[in-house]
Parts: structure tokens; C-alpha cells; sequence
């Protein structure tokens, strides 16, 4: 443990602003050092509430970490007049927050402290939107492509699940892990900043199948396949961003992307439109040309009469890309809520993807996407934001401190 | 098994309203026996997605089975002209759907068959609301206390979380399981009646906990301590309906209350007041007078001061009855919708008590908490419905038969 030993920070200090004058020199206390506190056993045989995954290190969790089973993605805007030196103040509570309740602590002012001995793999992800670098002074550091996307034909946005200057994305296999961490985050960032908009998703529960088989998504197709594997040199030169200011090196940005599946039309169709379409199929998530799911699509693969046998405009083929780097990694969750008066579905993905760059890889393929896609016809994009992921920090340090400090 | 083939109904038959004009004489096919279907085994070493709960039985399932992680609560308005023959179309529809779905079986129109392959314990529980009587021209076998509460002070009820003339609580471990049985019930009650409301709620997750364990709710409390247990013959006498009209008997009745949390005051409170107000400890449950959760209550004991340790005014106290045939078993999930934009919590219990009479056993007990309950300090109901659940069906027969046949 080469960690320093250093004094909590007063949390009220924090909050009201008094701390923050001695500069950059106060670290957060790490969770598990600061306050030794006994964990009530409230976890399984499974034990999948138990499950933790560690806070601190070179990458934010929530990215690499295999999916866990339910998402809210909140999307914050600064008050007027916060400025560096109050985001500075934020990020240390919030960075504090989060590095306790990941690992199954409570918060220093948790109302509900028995609510967070169940971590169930909560990982906290923060994020900064445009114009949060305004905010601070820093606009010269924003990276180039972290702009609002450009406007696509099949976009119907609306604004209130689009934007915002800060993102909180909360993930765990538990909805009461989620929805506790999420209220102690809010809480603590009131002084700070409204809510902008809220998206939850869920994904399979945990141990529902086997860890490590593809999900389906709420249009019953496996969705994940072509990812670049985590934990693979692929995803670590695709996602963690190497180029641009020095300081979101090692960090990543997000695209969320709220899109609606026309679940009546995609109910009408049959199975081999459907699999046509994407350019696999439903059964097993193999590629039509293809035995397993594993096995690469063969784009030159022609039937009887000469066409390919994967379309040129099934989504597979548009959204695939030549180099390595130029990969996305979606991370992608389910969103249902309640349907209309007749009926009708409202229901689709928190479609979130992660990439070294905005500019040089998401929007080509959202590009290529929007121009010609088979899924278009099922598929509507209704949200979209964007956010550069500051890299991981180490015990004593805060999540942004290489660009707020 | 005593099963008698029967030739399954077509169901685009019962959708247009032709099958049933030969009368009752008509069954559902046993799902397992009907369509046998390759389930493709994408369920986990643990395989909580391969659990199932038998469909068919003396009683409905979800209401005695121990409380899965995640419910959607659906509640249906009969469409204008909807009579007892299309009452019992609908049903006959949907208890197939059930049926099939529960089993880990498509329905027959299923858009996204592969969805079902993972039933996680799926349960679907058919509620009749008060008007549905009128509807079906069956007055007179309404249950007597089968109506709309009566207004209590403590209320600040929404339209638009009360009433109903169908309900389906849909109750699975797996949250996509519940989106895709939700989606598939609903889209076959199209023709039959509108979506009213639709709440969903959860609990601790499959395997976050050792089952039994008793669950804590959003309030950080451990809630279920004082149920009869199911399976017990407290519970048969308290929850199955043995009075009243006969085609009741063996079901029983459900009253669904929204109930928001006021979880800022919530937070501001300390410890011990919280714990006087339901006259539970927070940490482990157990009576304020006693060491363990199972421990008894002790409303007798005094402080030095010679005055209740229990308040005669906390919620135990309040809500404790004389008689074992007059309790509730309540089954309540969480909710928790985004917050407001100032990060004020949407948070609180769909709160779901079963009894034999809702005349009998709930309203008392609700007058008296309404009157007076230290709870409701922090709790308001802002939704009420009530519904009559009938008894299980077997194979070849369908729920509500005792009724609408
Ligand atoms: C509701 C919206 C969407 C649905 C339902 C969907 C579904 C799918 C499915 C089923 C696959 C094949 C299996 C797999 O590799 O995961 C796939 C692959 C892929 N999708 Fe999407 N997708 C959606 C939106 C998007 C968007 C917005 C993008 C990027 C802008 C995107 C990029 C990709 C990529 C890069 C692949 C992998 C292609 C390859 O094999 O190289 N998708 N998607
Ligand atoms: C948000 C609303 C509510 C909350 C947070 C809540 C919480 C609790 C808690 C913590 C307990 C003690 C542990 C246990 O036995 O489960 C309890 C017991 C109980 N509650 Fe509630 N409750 C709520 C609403 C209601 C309502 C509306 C009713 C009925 C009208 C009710 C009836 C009961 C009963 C019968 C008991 C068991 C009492 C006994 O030990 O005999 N509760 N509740």
C-alpha cells in the first residue's frame, strides 16, 4: 500500500464551498480506509449482492466491467455560476460517494446507510458533457469531437433525453443498489446541479443465465457480438483514449443514444426479414452466412442468383469498420416503460457506446447507419447526448482531477 | 393424468369473438401438452432464469409464492360493449398466453419467441375490479366489499394510479421476462379493453440475498417481518377466500395501494425515531423490545418513565389485529421513478395486500393506520384499486370460469 494517509475532508466544508481554498492539495479519504464500518451479511449463496468491483484504478469502472443487470444513466445540468473551483468541490464528494458505495459502504450523510451493504457489482461512471468545460474555464481542453452529434435523418430527438454537462452512470445487478446509489448521488450533487434527465435499463438479471452468454435485447435478438472483447489489447486500443488533450488519456467518451424499437412493425415482420435485416440470425446470433455465433459474417458470400447473402444495407455490414481502432463498444441496456392507453409499446435501448474518439469513430458509423440500414425501418433514435469519461483515480485522488485540479 | 384432450381453440377464433358461441365447452390447451417447443437452454448455473412456478392449481400463482425481484402491476379498462362472452374470450386468451409464458413456452403470436425461453419464475396473477361485474351483466356475484376504498384523511389519491376493471400482476426474477410477458398479455387484451395504469416495482434482486431473508424496501426498512408465511395454515385462513359468493372461494382478493415516500423528511429523521414510529429496529428488524426479527412484539413493556417502549401510535402497534383469520399478507415491491429536477425523490411501495375480504380485514386496518400511525409522517397514498382474484384453474380450463362460464 503505497497510499498516503491523509485527513478526511469535512463534507460540509465541501459542500458549502469553504474547503476547496487550499487548492488541489485535499484528496478524498479512500472508503475502505476511512471509516471501517460492519457489514450487515445481507448477501446470498450466490452471493452476486456481495459481488464487488474496485473503484479505484487506471480506467472508471462501468466500462470495461461486464454489463451488469440494471442501469440509470442520469444526466446533470450546472447551476448558474458553478464554476472550476465548485465542479472541483463536486467531483470530491461525488468521487467519495461513489468509492463507498461501490464497495458496499455508506455514504457519509446516507439516510439509508443498511442499503448499501448489498454492492452487487455497482460501479459508478462519470462523465462531462460540452458544456461543462465552458463552465470551467477550460474550454481549450474540451476534445474536438465532444460536441453535440450532428443532426441524422432518421433522428426525431427530443429534448428530454438529450444533453446535459455531467453524467452519472450507475450500473449493478441489483434495482435497489441502483436506486439507492443513484439518490445518495443526487442528493449530493444538489448543490451543484438539476437533473436533467434520467434514463433506467435493465438488461438480463444476474444469474438468469450463464455469465459471459450474449443477452438479447427487448427485440429478442443477441446483441454484443461483434464487441470488441473487453479486457482484450482490441478494446484497449479502441475505447481508452490515447490522442487528444493529455488529460482525458486513459479515459474514453460515451454517445447515449435513447432509441425507440417499433415493436408493432417489428412484430409483423417475419423471422427472415427480421434476420435479413441484421444480417444474423434470431435463433443463435450466428451470421446468415455462418454456423455460430462467433464465426465472422462473409460479406462476399452470394445466393443462387448472385446477391450477397448478407445485404449491403443490413446493419452488420453498414456498422462494421476496417481497422481495429476504429471499433465502438457498445454497452448497450433496455428500456420499457409503460405503453400507451392502446397499447402500444414504449420501449427500446439506452444505446450507449464507448470509443477513444467521437469524431473518428461513432459518428462514421452512426453516419453509414443513418444513410442506409434495414433497421432503420424499426429503429428511431429519440435521445442523444455525449460525454468525455475521465480516466480512474487512485485512493486519495478524485475522478477529473487531471482537468478541474 | 386425468387430463382430457381437448383440440386447442384457434386463436384468431377467440380474438374475433367466434369460438365461443358453443359456450363454455371450450378449454385452453395445456401449454406443456399443446405445442411442444425446443427450449434453447440459455439460463445460468444458477438458473434462476430456468426456474419455473406451476401455472395450474387450486389457487392462483404470485400470491403465495415467495415474492420474485421484479412486477409490473397492469390494469386494464373494458372496452365499451365488452360483455361476459368477450370477458370470457379474453380470458381464455390470456390464460393460454399465461399459461405458455410461465412455462417458458412463446405464445402463439409471440413476435419474439426467444424471449420467453427464460420464465425466472414468471407468475401472472388475473384480478377482476368492481365494474367488471356490471360489465359481464353479474351484479349480484360481485363480492359485497368489492368496491373502491372508502376515502381516508391520510389520502392524496391520482386518478391515474387508481381503479382498473382487469388487473395482470406479471412477477418474474428477470426484469425482461416481465417486459416481454407484459407485452405479450396486453397486446392480446387489445381487443378487449385500454391500458389504465401500468406500475412497476422491485425488490432485492435473485441471488443478491440468501432466500428467506427477509427483503428491506426503498425506506431501508426490512418489511414482511409480520406476514402469515405462506404455506402455513395462518396464511390459508387469512388470504383464500372462503366466504361470499362460491366462485370466489379458493381465490381471494387484492387491494393495490400507490404509497409515496417522503424520502427527504425520511432522511432528516434520526435513527431512533424512525425505528418508534414502526416500532421495529432498522438494522436487523427485530422489535424494539425484543433481540430478534422473529422475536414477538412485546406491547406491554414499559419504559422507566412507565410509559410504552412500543408507541401505541408506532405502525406494529397500529396495525396489529386479534385474530389470525383477520390479517393481511402483504406482497409489496418498490418504485422509484426519475426524480425532479431539484433531485426530489419518486420514490416509494406498490403496496399489495391479499386477504379473504377486503371489507373484513384491510379497511380495518387501514382506518386505524390512517387515523393514527407515526408512519404517515413519511408516507402518502396517491393510488388505490382493488381487485377480486380467482381461484387457479387446471389444465383445459381458464381463469374466471367460476365466474364467467
Ligand atoms: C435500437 C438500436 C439498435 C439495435 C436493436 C441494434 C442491434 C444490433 C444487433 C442485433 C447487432 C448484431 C449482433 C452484435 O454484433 O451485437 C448489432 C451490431 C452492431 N451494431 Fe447495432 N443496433 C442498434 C443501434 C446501433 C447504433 C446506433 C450503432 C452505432 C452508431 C450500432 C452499431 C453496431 C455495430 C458497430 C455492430 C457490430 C458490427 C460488426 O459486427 O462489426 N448499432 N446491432
Ligand atoms: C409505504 C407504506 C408502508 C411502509 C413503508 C410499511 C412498512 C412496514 C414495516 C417496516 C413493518 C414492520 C415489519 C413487518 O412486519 O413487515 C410493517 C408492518 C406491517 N404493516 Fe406496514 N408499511 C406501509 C404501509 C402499510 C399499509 C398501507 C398497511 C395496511 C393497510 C400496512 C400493514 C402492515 C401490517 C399488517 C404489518 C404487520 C404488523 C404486525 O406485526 O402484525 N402497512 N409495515
Amino acid at each position: 500500500m503505497t497510499r498516503r494517509a491523509r485527513g478526511p475532508v469535512s463534507r460540509r466544508a465541501l459542500l458549502t464551498g469553504g474547503a476547496l481554498s487550499v487548492g488541489g492539495a485535499i484528496g478524498v479519504a479512500a472508503a475502505s480506509a476511512s471509516r471501517p464500518e460492519q457489514r450487515v451479511p445481507e448477501v446470498s449463496a450466490a452471493n452476486f449482492g456481495g459481488q464487488m468491483v474496485p473503484f479505484y484504478g487506471a480506467h472508471q469502472a462501468g466500462v470495461e466491467t461486464p454489463a451488469q443487470a440494471h442501469a440509470a444513466f442520469v444526466a446533470l445540468d450546472l447551476a448558474a455560476g458553478v464554476d472550476r473551483a465548485a465542479l472541483r468541490r463536486m467531483m470530491l464528494v461525488l468521487t467519495d460517494d461513489a468509492a463507498r458505495l461501490t464497495q458496499g459502504l455508506a455514504p457519509l450523510a446516507d439516510g439509508q446507510p443498511e442499503l448499501a451493504h448489498v454492492p452487487a457489482r455497482l460501479t459508478v461512471t462519470f462523465g462531462f458533457g460540452p458544456r461543462l468545460f465552458d463552465a470551467a474555464g477550460l474550454g481549450d481542453r474540451r476534445p474536438a469531437s465532444l460536441e453535440q452529434l450532428p443532426a441524422f435523418g432518421i433522428d426525431r430527438l427530443q429534448e428530454r433525453w438529450s444533453g446535459g454537462d455531467v453524467l452519472l452512470q450507475l450500473c449493478a445487478d441489483d434495482p435497489l443498489t441502483v436506486a439507492h446509489a443513484q439518490r445518495m448521488l443526487v442528493k449530493d450533487s444538489r448543490s451543484f446541479a438539476t437533473v436533467r434527465w434520467v434514463q433506467r435499463g435493465f438488461r438480463r438479471g444476474r444469474g438468469m443465465q450463464d455469465d459471459g452468454v450474449t443477452q438479447r435485447n427487448v427485440l429478442g435478438q443477441i446483441d454484443g457480438t461483434g464487441n470488441p472483447a473487453p479486457g482484450s489489447p482490441m478494446f484497449g486500443g479502441a475505447v481508452w483514449t490515447d490522442t487528444g488533450p493529455a488529460w482525458l488519456h486513459g479515459g474514453t467518451t460515451v454517445v447515449i443514444r435513447r432509441i425507440r424499437a417499433e415493436l408493432e412493425q417489428w412484430d409483423a415482420a417475419d423471422a427472415v426479414g427480421k434476420e435479413f435485416a441484421v444480417g444474423r440470425r434470431l435463433s443463435d446470433g450466428a451470421p446468415i452466412t455462418g454456423q455460430r455465433e462467433s464465426d465472422k459474417p462473409d460479406f462476399n458470400a452470394k445466393n443462387e442468383l448472385g446477391f450477397s447473402v448478407i445485404s449491403e444495407f443490413s446493419h452488420v455490414a453498414r456498422a462494421q469498420v476496417g481497422e481495429d481502432r476504429l471499433r465502438i463498444f457498445r454497452r448497450p441496456y433496455n428500456y420499457d416503460e409503460p405503453p400507451g392507453a392502446d397499447g402500444t409499446a414504449d420501449s427500446g435501448l439506452v444505446f450507449a457506446s464507448f470509443q477513444r474518439d467521437i469524431g473518428e469513430q461513432f459518428i462514421p458509423i452512426q453516419r453509414k447507419l443513418a444513410e442506409a440500414d434495414l433497421m432503420n425501418e424499426w429503429i428511431t433514435p429519440i435521445g442523444s447526448a455525449v460525454f468525455a469519461v475521465p480516466p480512474g483515480c487512485e485512493p486519495g485522488g478524485w475522478i477529473g482531477e487531471g482537468l478541474l485540479k
